[in-house]
């Protein structure tokens, strides 16, 4: 391998993310609780999202929209304004959730860095995702992070032209298979998976994935030993 | 100058935008007149926008999420959630406004291509800046589109340097004194200011500006006399 640049995605990759959603969605559900049960207000929710996908992309404040905008079609328009005003709330909470670090990440960093150009490429929300790399403590790691509003082959090409490099010297590191590996292989890049625990129902995918520029670890400081060189 | 890359706001300077605004505040008060003056309801969107740019940084969902708590506090919770699905309804209108370029931008464009290093530096939400430069059809004249979460000096300090270059090769083009020109003007690149006629409230500065680096054009084909080199 010849590669130049070493790209993390963020969320759940090099800090929780998606534990702090399904805590907002369980205070989302409890605050709906009187109209469905929690299984169908969170289905509602998750088609009111993917429905809103191509108008508000990926991130927090089309979240926030999509729990305001269900909430009004599950009540049949008979909610309070009270009840939006306290998902409103929920959502800037979201919006300010301490960021934990994953085990391992720092280790990582501080290891690769020198030997390649590191860079964060995330979806999701350009001030979320700028908010949360600086309040890691990690931005000083990257040359710069990367929002991207998706993470599709067209959108990984997008990416390794504006970092004047090709594909073969991109190196893809995060914890869906179906964002950060899939569409990488794609176009001649290498990805690594590192599973998180819990993944939001539209990055699953139900195969396995093999390929010679592919690899799957269980703990990010595993990838040292694939691109660093043996010591002696 | 030995410039290496123009960089072009794309909201009113590229194409309009703010009028869709405006008209869109219009709708709003006129869904929300029953309970104060359009004045004093512009007046408290203002202030939670700018309440929640901490929270939300620039761009329409933060907008659109603006305009639904505001609502909610200038009815003192008494308003319907009907009305909560009308201001979503006029936000996602918000977010399909066809796009109209601005009088002899693709000219422009077309004419420093080749000269220079072209990309679109912009404020606002990711997934909306990208589908208004798809739209616009302007996308192959520019190398990238880089979406900044603001523009202050430390923001085009980061752009800069993810560019490559020193701020001297750099120069913006845009109809924002506040965000286009001073900070850029600051960390030392060359700024041209293209005033737009309407300008929102939070961009507007009181004073003038007068520096070695900083021009002042009535139409954007004006910059072309200062950037190309005199033809014979």
């Amino acid at each position: 391998m010849n590669l130049k640049v070493i790209a993390f995605d963020a969320d759940d990759t090099l800090f929780i993310n998606e534990p702090y959603f399904e805590e907002t969605e369980k205070k989302f559900c409890g605050i709906m609780e009187d109209y469905l049960s929690h299984q169908s207000i969170s289905q509602e929710l998750f088609t009111t999202q993917i429905n809103n996908l191509p108008l508000y992309g990926y991130g927090i404040k089309g979240y926030i929209l999509s729990m305001i905008e269900a909430a009004v079609k599950i009540s049949e328009g008979t909610l309070t304004v009270n009840s939006i005003q306290k998902i409103i709330n929920l959502g800037k909470e979201l919006t300010q959730k301490p960021i934990v670090l994953l085990e391992g990440v720092e280790q990582t960093l501080s290891a690769l860095q020198g030997h390649y150009k590191l860079v964060v490429a995330t979806k999701g929300d350009l001030k979320d995702q700028h908010r949360k790399l600086h309040d890691s403590g990690l931005g000083h790691y990257f040359h710069h992070i990367e929002v991207m509003s998706d993470k599709k082959a067209i959108d990984y090409r997008k990416l390794i032209k504006r970092l004047d490099i090709v594909p073969e010297e991109f190196y893809m590191i995060g914890n869906s298979l179906k964002s950060d590996v899939l569409p990488v292989l794609e176009i001649g890049g290498h990805a690594c998976h590192v599973p998180f625990h819990t993944t939001w129902a539209h990055e699953m995918i139900d195969h396995n994935v093999e390929h010679e520029n592919f690899s799957e670890i269980a703990n990010i400081t595993e990838v040292l030993s694939l691109l660093l060189p043996k010591s002696a």
